[in-house]
């Protein structure tokens, strides 16, 4: 693996930065490639084999920039795509579950988890398997929430609207006396506050992009790839609308991204 | 045109089916082939490059099945692409904006139309082009309303939510004291009560998918190419999720369908 090669990190739009924003925190010198899916989103509502044939497209395109590893930083992604596109390829792959499901299962003391998420992602009951297989023990609560996206792309952070879907959303998650949520979408960060309102002070709210970025630190550490080199000079593409892309990752990445690139990914 | 071929109609997912509905029941010996891009959905936050590029691919695959018309059964591909695929293809292209801002110039009595859409469609201007081409005196105020297909879409028709997200969105067009407004979205005649006792019971509401399939029939009736045969045989195609496009499908069209099929759109 060549150390100072950069990490290619994908999502079907701009949630995906959260992630980023995680790894940039946490590794700093590492360069990164993103890709966001624009042209296709959202993701959350599409079946499993579409969403792996745009997985393997994207991973083609970061590929032709020589990436010494992958994150999947989208959890409906993550929940289809990840076995397909770790088997299909040599290098290391990450994705947001599994790091979100160990964060969960260390926070529970009661051993009653949330997890809200997209269609796709809680269908799959995915977050499930990867919590069950470290610990059979624990009940697991799903619930998908498919207006949380629209609501954050309207900015409705603090909203009295978003108060209200919550409150629906949340009628029966609180009725199970959960003491963990799992946000299992990468957007759902952005409505960390009004959720955690919402849901009640008491509950842990867990956020997959930090574990997600410690877990990229270890694999490269044990492949001996973390960066020597210093200033990373990252890179930015989606498949639609470069400009409000780019507005959007300069109020929550720490860096200033002064390029974005169109593509079109239905070629790879 | 040979006039017992079929019609070519398309949007973006399931709302084009509003489309679709009217034109069975306006011309009902008329066979359809339907194409909805599930995959790629929604159209209405997405660049006019970007609806193009799809919007050629369609229209590629709908030729294959040798249509004598085609119909974009979308606000925001006809805001879009109208002109670019009529340019492109000799035979006959209907979009919904022309009809339904014909439809609104002959409702308003005090010249004051207000239109609702996605984001494209009312950026795009489209609304206020087409309806001041017909009378320039009439004033137009547009209004972005993201939230209403996610909301269609969770089946929250006559929540509280809704009315507070279309009090919400409706305010300012209200204090315009507009009398008629144009449901600039296939997927909002399916709000329409809603929307209706939000707005106010005096302001006329415009579904431009009852005036798209007469003017449909009139452009076939010019060309001496309605279609002779009985019985049609409608098909119903879809970029992903097949079975959930049709039991959706069955509960708002007048005939049962019974076979949708999912094809690859990127490979046209």
């Amino acid at each position: 693996m060549e150390s100072n090669a950069p990490i290619g990190v994908f999502d079907s739009g701009v949630g995906g930065l959260t992630v980023v924003r995680e790894i940039m925190r946490q590794i700093p010198g590492e360069e990164i490639i993103y890709f966001g899916d624009t042209a296709r989103l959202p993701y959350g509502s599409k079946s499993k084999e579409t969403i792996i044939g745009f997985s393997r497209q994207i991973v083609k395109f970061l590929r032709t920039k020589e990436v010494k590893a992958i994150v999947i930083a989208c959890n409906t992604a993550s929940a289809f795509a990840l076995e397909t596109i770790s088997q299909e390829n040599e290098i290391p792959v990450v994705g947001v579950v599994g790091p979100g499901a160990k964060v969960a299962v260390e926070a529970t003391k009661n051993g009653k988890i949330g997890v809200i998420g997209t269609f796709g992602t809680v269908n799959s009951n995915i977050y499930t398997q990867y919590i069950r297989d470290i610990n059979a023990d624990i009940q697991v609560f799903s619930k998908a929430c498919p207006l949380f996206v629209p609501l954050v792309e309207e900015g409705w952070l603090y909203d009295p609207v978003t108060i209200e879907v919550a409150e629906r959303y949340f009628s029966e998650l609180k009725s199970y006396g959960i003491d963990t949520m799992v946000l299992g979408c990468t957007h759902y960060p952005l409505l960390r506050h009004t959720l955690q309102k919402v849901i009640g002070e008491e509950v842990t709210l867990v956020n997959p992009a930090y574990e997600t970025a410690i877990s990229l630190k270890r694999v490269l550490q044990e492949n001996n790839a973390l960066r020597k080199d210093a200033l990373p000079e990252h890179q930015f593409y989606v498949s639609d609308g470069a400009e409000r892309f780019q507005s959007f990752a300069n109020t929550i990445l720490p860096c200033r991204v002064i390029e974005t690139t169109d593509i079109n990914i239905e070629k790879y």
